[in-house]
This record gives C-alpha cells, sequence and structure tokens, in this order.
C-alpha cells in the first residue's frame, strides 16, 4: 500500500487542502504588516518606534493597540487555534483510508468553512454568523479525529 | 518496512496520543465558549456586542476580560506553545524505531501529563503544582526530539 | 520508494530542520521561565502569588507585565506564527521529490532565518532588521507550500 504519494487521491486531496490552510496562515502575518503599514502603527516593540528607513516618522503613539491590526491579530489567534490541529488530524485520518468522496467533503469542507470565517471576522460581521462558520470547521475537524482514534484502537 | 500503519503497535500508539491531543486542543475551544456563554462576557470584538439571538441583551461591559474566560485562553495559549510541537515530534519520534514499552511511556507519559497541567490550571492550584506537570510533559518532548535529531545525523 | 526514512537524505535533512525548530519553540517557554524567575514577576495567574517554595516572597506587582518577559513571549507567539506551519510544510515538501541541495538550502535556509530572527529580537535590534530576517523564512514557507500545491494538482 503506497498510501503517502501525490499520487494516490485522497492524499493529494489532503496535500491540496493543507497547503492552501497553510497558505491562508500565512497571509495573516502579511495581512498584519500591511495593516500596520497603512495605519503607521499597532506595533508592540519599544525598539519599532526608533527611526529607520521603514519608519522615517517615528512617534510613542505608534505602540498602542489599532483595531485593525488588532482585528487581524484575532483572526490569526484563531488560525492557530485551529489550523495546526487540522493539519495533523487531516494527515492520520488519511491511514483509515478514507473513501474519496468522505475525504473531500471532509477536507474542503473544513477550508470553505475557515474562509467563511475569515470573511466574516474580516467584515465585522455577528457573533453569530462568525461562530456558525467556526462551529462547522470544529465539528469536522472532531469527526475525523474521533475516526481517526476508533481506528487507532482497532474499532 | 511498513511503520507508517496503523496496525503498526507504535505507530497506533503515538495517533492515540496525537488524537487524544487534538481533541484536548479543540475543548479548550469549546470550552472557552462555554464560559463565555455562562458569565455572557469576555467578549473580544467590537461587533460582539451587537444584538443577535446569542446574544439578546448586549452591554459594553460583555468586552471587557473575564478571568473565568481568561483563565481557559491561558491554558489555551499554554497548549499552543507545546502540543504542535508535540504532535510532530513524536510522529519523527516513530521513525527512530523505538521499543513499543519506550513509546508508550513517552506518549501515554506526555498525555497524562497535559492532562494533570489542564487539572491543576483549570482548579487553580499552586504555580508550582502546576510548572511540575509541564515540566514532565516539556522534558519528554525535549527527550524525544533530541533523539531524533540525533538519528537524523547518523547517531 | 522509501522517501519517509532516516536514511534518505532529503527525508533526513528536513527532520533535523524540523527537530531543531521544535528544539527551538520549546526554549522560549524554558526562556520566559528564566526571566520570570529572573524579575521574579512577570506572572499571569492571580494563583502565582500565592507563597511557594519557588516564590518565597509573594507581592501583587509579580502580576503586572514585565517587558523582559513579555519580550520573550513576543518572540515565542512570533515562532507560534509560523513554525507549525513549517513543520507540515516542510514534510509534505519532501513529497514533490527536491534535489537534496534545494531542500538543504530551503530547510536549512528556513532555519537560519529563524535563529537570525531570533538573535534580532532578542537583543531588541530595529523593527527593519528582524522584519527582514522574517521575511526571508516567510518567502521560504510560501514557495515550499506553493510548489506542493501545484504538485499535489498535477503540475
Amino acid at each position: 500500500m503506497d498510501k503517502l504519494s501525490l499520487q494516490d487521491p485522497v492524499f493529494a486531496t489532503y496535500v491540496i487542502a493543507a497547503t492552501l490552510m497553510i497558505l491562508k496562515a500565512v497571509s495573516m502575518s502579511w495581512l498584519t504588516v500591511l495593516h500596520m503599514m497603512q495605519v503607521k502603527g499597532g506595533f508592540r516593540s519599544p525598539e519599532d518606534i526608533k527611526k529607520t528607513p521603514l519608519n522615517p516618522k517615528p512617534n510613542p503613539q505608534q505602540l498602542e493597540p489599532n483595531e485593525r491590526v488588532e482585528r487581524i491579530r484575532r483572526i490569526q489567534m484563531n488560525d492557530l487555534e485551529s489550523l495546526p490541529f487540522f493539519l495533523v488530524a487531516g494527515f492520520l485520518f488519511v491511514f483509515t483510508e478514507p473513501s474519496l468522496l468522505l475525504a473531500r467533503g471532509l477536507f474542503y469542507g473544513y477550508v470553505v468553512s475557515r474562509l467563511l470565517h475569515f470573511a466574516a471576522y474580516f467584515t465585522a460581521r455577528t457573533h453569530d454568523t462568525r461562530a456558525t462558520h467556526w462551529t462547522v470547521g470544529s465539528v469536522i475537524l472532531i469527526a475525523m479525529t474521533c475516526r481517526t482514534l476508533l481506528a487507532a484502537l482497532g474499532y
């Protein structure tokens, strides 16, 4: 059995979902950078208000929290609480030899739920909308993990 | 050699420990939700005090930090600093072909140390108790990682 | 093909880089502990100012943020935003069967960029220096991930 190959459809599906989620996570760092540059603030370290080519006119207010920047940081924090666990859970789920249909449903379902969660959070939709998207992803993650645990226990 | 199979006892041991830790991590998110619903507060985003079915009587105090909610967030933060690295380190440790006894001792020892850490943190035991449980898990993680590094270097 | 073996040079390179990064991440937790012990403060939980053998003379100021401790926490936060994703992205990149030269360049390049980032952050170099090191690592991570995504899509 050569499950772990990009030629295997289930593993390839996992890799596509995993790499998309990694790119999503890394994008949050860049989006934080972008927003800090736009508002010229939201910095966190004392040395960030030294005069440099990237910050020619520093002032102490740049160290105060900026809501636009903090919003991205909250989105990123939510990613950190979820994505690393999806990345490992999804990988281990491959060993339960799911059907391609099930793998696609769960892996891509998770990806879509996280993109919708981002859209809702970024545009400041109500808590209930954001929570709904988050819940879909979390339930998929829990379901995959429980299925894998049972398989490892021999059920 | 087919190390990466749920039929392999060492790999299955890893998968059991890993999925338990993933479920533990995800539970922290749900526990945060549960506490936020109980105290009707501890929210973080300005839009969370809009009136919605889940928050019919919003008020600005809901955005203030709530110690019960913050405690879970600190526990979760501690998870994020540890669990993703255990998940990868444990997986790579499988490639060093440890005995089943050693694998069980380290993998399940880590799981138990994290559950005790959670119990101590959640019930606000002294720092020393909490730190002791944390240290056991951290030392297991470091030992596995060093062993794997040496094996990859050919020792 | 037995790509996933410590005898395989590309996989062994990944494992060396991954274990070094895991040790780096875990070190940040210990460095936080060390700094908290040195300044006898920077604690976060109310129970941390109970009298214990490790904290024989507690006082409420120990719960106030301490810049030396906060600096390590910011460094660690930066690790959490990057390293877990590198660990998975690097592993999946192995399946694209890169040349050993390319794998070494990317994996060890990432490791070096993170160590330089740590050095710049720890010694409070200017934001621009720190950002440069961070950018190198982030670009390597993005490049590996995009290459893997394309391979999984069949390109």
